[in-house]
């Protein structure tokens, strides 16, 4: 049996509408049109047969390209993955770190604004966060400790929220860190099942799981 | 750049916690030793590296035979993830249809022992649930649609539980689909990130997340 039998196709992976999110904006402007064009191929390939069973051929193919011409910008695959694993982190960081967290001195809109943020990227961007959150086994070593780094800045930010809630008696008294990893946990795991197609805007899901992880904070057991 | 470059060797995985968990005690006893073993092996072969990067020498070395001597067993590698992937839903399903949940009449007794169960049983057999979540797509259309099947039968589980709560008063009015839907989420994502290793034993994470959900349904807006 061929290993790659059952692999989705380019043309299949482009009429999926699981495979389709709003990816192609999260690459830097500084970008030429062909690396950007090679990343969001990149994202839609991994995300349908994973990292492994992915190859350089699979990636520059879908944007016309030679493997050759892939490696002009990204000397390898693992290069493509960090990229897109990097990009997603940083962004998600600073879509949550707006003014309307950092800045909110109430312990509740606080949570509110944070968990309706992280909820709306991932789900905005639910291809490449799925990318994100499944794939980094595929990184060298040295290049996940940099993406733990900045996993460890997001977890933080919703350690300290659910913490500055609870110090204030705003929230009731609870394992700041379980819940804080059950909140992450409810956020990511959309990227599984989500689609922009579906029922749920990504601000409409943002607002119904910011009212659940109130609720998981402001009932006293 | 050989695209398997940087999968998990037989020796990576063996040696990684991350990719220890109760799978070998979910095959039938009516299976003899060689298809456990193979089972066995390409749960973990599939959790590390993909299915489609996994091949059937990959699944069949791992203990010890020839890809040949594994297609006695399983005429193809889909068969495997097949097999996976539909007894991991039919022991879930049979774990949660415990006589705690269906003959509990008290609505928040009933939640709190469904969820608690279907989290444990996820944390338990934590491998393969994520290959049972995460590969689905490497499955033929038949199969899919007789997995679907198994996963509407759990889903309604938990609509019908928090409906029932809904319907007697015990819980706030909710919009039942997207929080059952919530729940479900908040106990799958456990299989990204738990090791039976960590701080929680799988029933120590049930009671947390039971509860949870409990204050998911139990606050008013």
């Amino acid at each position: 049996m061929a290993k790659r039998q059952a692999r989705f196709t380019p043309q299949e992976m482009a009429a999926d509408p699981r495979l389709h999110d709003h990816s192609p904006e999260l690459w830097s402007a500084d970008l030429a049109e062909v690396p950007r064009g090679l990343l969001t191929s990149a994202v839609r390939c991994f995300a349908a047969n994973g990292f492994h069973a992915t190859t350089t051929r699979d990636i520059a193919e879908s944007v016309g390209l030679s493997p050759a011409a892939l490696y002009v910008h990204f000397p390898s695959k693992e290069l493509v993955l960090f990229e897109i694993i990097r990009v997603g982190h940083e962004r998600v960081l600073e879509y949550v770190r707006h003014p309307s967290v950092l800045d909110e001195p109430d312990a509740a809109a606080r949570l509110r604004a944070l968990v309706s943020r992280y909820t709306a990227w991932h789900a905005r961007h639910h291809v490449t966060a799925r990318v994100c959150q499944m794939e980094l086994a595929g990184l060298t070593p040295e290049h996940y400790d940099q993406i733990l780094e900045l996993r460890h800045q997001t977890n933080d930010l919703f350690r300290e929220t659910v913490d500055r809630g609870v110090a204030d008696k705003t929230f009731a008294q609870s394992d700041v860190r379980r819940v804080a990893r059950a909140m992450l946990s409810l956020c990511i795991d959309l990227v599984r099942w989500y689609r922009l197609d579906g029922p749920d805007t990504p601000e409409q899901l943002g607002d119904f799981y910011a009212n659940l992880a109130l609720k998981m904070v402001t009932n006293p057991d």
